[in-house]
């Protein structure tokens, strides 16, 4: 069966600033030493799997330049613009609406976030091409689990089954939002809990299937999506039907609800890269324990993240601490507060100063 | 007796970088909340007591516009240029030739550092005066001395004799160079002796008296200076001569010879400015004791010096930290690692970068 792709393009991350903005997400940022950005690693990744024009996007209006500047190789017409953001079902529902139309039949689907890293692609290959298996037989749906590090709450996690094993998978048992530290402990501890990393595969059957079960007034508004798409009136009714979609993820709206989840562990090395701290994980530090990038000079500094550009940037006697320069903001946050970021954002709306988000 | 002054602003710190640079060293910076510069206060504090007319600037050519811009209103035949630098004694000897020139007579001279900042100016014009007074008697050469706060290793002391006191002053017994920690906390508690400011008060007569007995040949330069100022040979003349004296400082040169030194307590609330740190004692900290200029988010960050301009610098979690913003550089430097900045500017000199310095 064909194998198709839909990546995710359309967040809106504040968690990156000053370098990411907000017509500079994440996904279109460089964060690795090889000056790809997520977004073009992640279309990368997948190549080994999904030829070039079955790679489909998913993303705004405002986002459309960047993708196509970014992947430049993408076909225009596989660019999906939603026309304002409701969350990721009836995002992928409008993805599978619009590539079943493009296809006149069954496909396939493989749906990724567009902002993560994968540290060992030909294993990321290998566990997609198991969850296809497992997806092409029956109704399945299959969601790519991590091997959880360290007991992290802000992750979603996959209760699966080890007894029931199907292929090179397990049936899920259920799906676990963010749960506290203590909870976190015990999953960690236990083998039958994974992260969820936001990566499924199914066909695009099943998936209509399960909207048409869970989520049936989204299914109607998707089959009159699927009728317009590639006419004269598709703008018009998608820019009509799509706001009118409730604001759910697929992870409540359809994989919670199922009892056909399977979930295949991964491998790979994944990384949500979830905030500047993430740096340390992909990229290498200096003898000093530093992530630098750009005009630094550093003196008795240790364990910092540094990432400047043209103005130099002195630091003397600094540890623990994240430094990001650029041409308007300059951000210094200690390294335990990265989660406070976003009250700089707060305050720069509620002062009126959209020039800096 | 007609009173002068001669104010020292040829110094280069390098303190207050990346704000001081060689083309912008510290007396012209503004550094106080009423946005007058270092050199501009000092010209200010004193005129209550000598004539605009009366107050010489002595500087370096590199500095000469500056002068110029920051105080249009001192003429400009008073502001007298080192061909090079020779440290304080041959400067204020130089000084002294000059003044003593345009007088044809002998004056009072007060040679004032143009880098320090004084909080009562009244009660300084007072202890000034009391100076004067001292100094027209006899041959006397007179010092300030600022009751010491704190055992600070970094200044010279000055130890008087208590028991001999004369007029509103004591004489001097001796000076004593940047002491041990140990030594500087047994002047402060001791009663005995001072912070060695660098504001000196004598007669012209009496430092040139002072110059034929105990640098000679200093003393023979000078006089040839003396002879050539105002006459066509001035320039070249004192090109050849200048760079010949000895690069000494006055209080080596001559204080500590002396055995005609006085000096006057002073509380004025004297401050020499010598680091970013100063900022803490001369501007008022906000709610949470952080002293800021520019364009500044803080979001729990406490207890820092943020100096910076039109950028936007967010600080997140910081705690005891400087951070400095100008066009082209940026420091950010731990409280107590302040000593270490010029660790910076030796590393930008090793790496041939001067337009940093």
């Amino acid at each position: 069966m064909k194998k198709t792709a839909l990546i995710m393009a359309g967040g809106r991350g504040e968690r990156f600033w000053p370098r990411s903005r907000r017509d500079l997400p994440k996904q279109f940022l460089s964060l690795t030493s090889d000056g790809k950005t997520l977004i073009q690693l992640t279309v990368e990744r997948i190549r080994p799997l999904v030829e070039r024009e079955d790679i489909f996007v998913s993303t705004n209006s405002d986002y459309l330049p960047l993708v196509k500047e970014q992947l430049p190789d993408i076909p225009e017409q596989n660019v999906i613009c939603e026309p304002v953001g409701r969350n990721t079902a009836p995002g992928i529902g409008f993805g599978a609406a619009y590539i079943s139309k493009k296809y006149e039949g069954d496909a396939v689907m493989m749906v990724l976030p567009s902002d993560h890293l994968v540290k060992y692609n030909q294993m990321f290959a290998a566990t997609l091409q198991d969850a296809v298996e497992i997806a092409e037989d029956g109704c399945n749906l299959v969601t790519i689990g991590i091997a959880p590090d360290f007991p992290e709450t802000g992750y979603g996690y996959i209760k699966f089954r080890q007894g029931e094993a199907f292929r090179r998978g397990y049936r899920v048992d259920h799906f676990a939002e963010k749960p506290s530290l203590e909870a976190a402990k015990e999953y960690v501890s236990s083998d039958e809990y994974l992260w969820n990393s936001g990566i499924f595969v199914w066909k695009i059957s099943s998936i209509m299937k399960h909207f048409e079960q869970f989520m049936p007034d989204v299914y109607e508004g998707l089959s009159v999506i699927h009728d317009a798409v590639f006419t004269s009136q598709e703008k018009e009714i998608i820019e009509k039907i799509y706001p009118k979609f409730p604001s759910i993820s697929i992870d409540y709206g359809i994989m919670e609800k199922s009892n056909q989840i399977y979930t295949v562990p991964g491998n790979f090395g994944w990384d949500d890269v979830g905030s500047w701290l993430a740096l340390e994980r992909i990229q290498k530090s200096n003898e000093f324990g530093n992530i630098t990038g750009g005009n630094i000079i550093t003196v008795d500094t240790h364990d910092c993240i540094i990432q400047g550009g043209e103005k130099l940037i002195a630091l003397v006697g600094i540890e623990d601490t994240i430094v990001v320069d650029t041409e308007d903001a300059t951000l210094i946050c200690a390294k335990d507060s990265t989660a406070d970021i976003k009250k700089v954002l707060e305050n720069l709306k509620v002062c009126n100063r959209p020039e800096y988000l």
